[in-house]
């Protein structure tokens, strides 16, 4: 039973695979024949509410033939009252596939051995493949390839999105440059890494020179509201702004995985000026995620 | 691109067209060969929350061949966190319209110059525009046309429903009389009409008499409980009740858009003696509803 | 119009006819040819969160052919605000058929009176008629038959599933012990029967004595929790462990309707011996509701 919870989890070839059927998917939409998940119905069970990736997946699987049911935080608290290994055991009797966000990555993990069906993380506290996926799909789009590209991360190192840009980093071998204040650099063991590809720092100007790719995420996630004051004063010296961007290669992709705040992380001038680039790669996410799906039931 | 969010933008023969719609969608309801949402996935957007809007949108968007994602308030707040060109320019690239239920009428707005795909106006505080096309559509299947009928309205005449009726009225020409407290009359600015044909009085039983069809909505809408104790009293005058109707012409209709109170703006005695047309009427939302969509993307 | 509210509403030969179309279902599940819900929506009106019993239902309705709104109780308070009267005659015309759960189960006989469309009992405080069905549907497939096998059921004997295995018992012959505290004895209305197939005790041991299949159920379900301290004392001699499942017949079936909180009505050990037979108990749920949509059509 093939599951997609996070990137160091799968060879490079089979990311590439997902790649191409990707861009497949991207420029086959309206022809819509291609039905592999006909007669299936998947669950998406989402502790947290995200209205990008719940539409991206919940269209996603419709558009691939399939059916959804959607169960929120209210409608069931996943782990809370009965244990996962339960509710695995009887949702694997009834649906196809379960497309998961929560907060626990341990949970995803036990869902996934429990249910005996496809499993995909849709946002962990741990990582987020998915998005990553659609943003090397953007990047290849936009600049032919990503494998000789420098690619900046601006924002919370140790994040989810940082996560799985670091796996990715070491599966394709481009350069990824972190910059992220000290207190919130990535796990040294995430980093262990022989490419010597990554880099981290908290000199935001030096991570930023002649980038191809400036990527940043918002500040404070969802689950992280009473943190807001701290997180906000820690990460002040890294937004983005238009001067900034100067120093990055002429060309350079600002890329966002939304929703972003304004006078946070970028600025207004800024976010609107990268608007085709940050929305392509929005709705890149639908055509991504189609791609993991054909894929996991391949 | 075309939209639907209020009456006053679109011409009378618009509004025929869809009107006759409504009528052959009801009749050939069975059979269901009509399909002009095939291969589409439309979003609803409901910041409140409605059995009736919900449920008849819902089945209308299936009956023509699409799919719906339903994105409640707890799912995704419009303008909360994230501005609505963002969440329009999202949904935008992966939905194929939407369907939209707010209190602001500018977010409606707002999505629909952003979002670049479909929006109806299910309802603002402004209009209820899709209300008055299943009304119309009923006093047509009652009493063969609406032209030279005497439509009288009660009860908040500043309300979304009144505001729509005033815009049908200015494209119909049939005569509108609306029955208000003075503290509830409608604005005059909306009110501003060359044809004459509407009337503004707080003497119900004039306004009501010898009229064709009585109209009256709920006296306190969702989000406006606090106000609950003083609208009642302002518009205690103004119930419905069996003696009433008797000033109305010899089989007049009682319409009612519901949910309906009891002892607030209709008597029990009088609702259920107009039972059939009024839920005649709430069946004909659905009918309305798949008109106005299938003109929209025809 | 056929309704499915309570086992005691209906013949022994027509619940033979749905558990004989359970057993169907199940085997030709992949084939999934048989769609008589074609071109219909059906409307799951639930007033308490369930996975289990919404995922069975969606997942049936839709492999039935037929497709699924559904309505939480933060979308629509069943009897709150609008009477369900008003409800039951707008949904009736915009929808085929309705799945509710919710607490009263006069309200569901009121919506089946006033709509006009096939109801069906999904849960109410009274009856759990889905849930005998999937369960004798379990226990005709793991023993060939259950005309004389005794069933004990462990716990709250006044709860809506001991109220249906009652009128199960009464139907089909079997001998039902039910072992509860005496102050969660059934109602003796309920247990009125000429057939004298129905032991009521709170003597645990003598109950499960070579009993082939022993039953039980959550101690305080959804609803209660403010009674739970309470329950949990009065009901504490009734867990079940492997040492009582000793005094049943050699291979007796463990059951229970989930979910299950180890420590208090089953012991960890018991229950994840039994978990074969559990949790297609659980996937029965699937099979039997469709059989019972199925035959409400037919």
């Amino acid at each position: 039973m093939k599951h997609f919870l996070s990137l160091d989890q799968h060879r490079r070839d089979e990311l590439e695979i997902i790649l191409d059927l990707s861009d497949k998917l991207k420029r086959e939409r309206r022809e819509n024949e291609f039905l592999p998940l006909k007669g299936q119905t998947w669950a998406m069970i989402f502790s947290k509410t995200s209205t990008r990736t719940r539409v991206s997946f919940e269209v996603g699987v419709r558009e691939l033939g399939g059916q959804v049911i959607f169960l929120s935080a209210s409608d069931m608290q996943l782990g809370r009252g009965e244990p996962i290994k339960d509710t695995a055991r009887v949702l694997g009797r009834m649906v196809h596939g379960a497309i998961i966000r929560t907060y626990a990555h341990q949970d995803v993990k036990d869902f996934a051995a429990f249910s005996n069906i496809h499993t995909v993380n849709a946002l962990t506290d741990h990582a987020h493949p998915c998005q990553i996926v659609a943003d090397l799909m953007t990047i290849r789009e936009k600049m032919g390839n990503m494998d000789d590209k420098v690619i900046t991360f601006v924002g919370d190192g140790a994040c989810n999105v940082a996560t799985s840009w670091i796996f990715a980093a070491k599966k394709f071998g481009f350069q990824l440059r972190i910059a992220a204040p000290k207190s919130f650099s990535p796990d040294p063991l995430i980093l262990q890494n022989e490419n010597h590809n990554i880099i981290v720092t908290d000199d935001i100007k030096a991570a930023v020179a002649d980038a191809d790719v400036v990527y940043t995420d918002v500040w404070v996630s969802m689950g992280k509201e009473e943190e807001s004051l701290n997180r906000q004063e820690l990460l002040s010296g890294f937004q983005i702004d238009m001067s900034l961007m100067k120093l990055a290669k002429p060309g350079a992709l600002l890329m966002h995985c939304l929703p972003a705040y304004r006078g946070m992380e970028v600025t207004e001038e800024v976010l609107e000026f990268h608007a085709k680039t940050i929305f392509d790669q929005a709705e890149n996410r639908l055509h991504a995620q189609k791609a993991i799906l054909a894929w996991l039931v391949s």
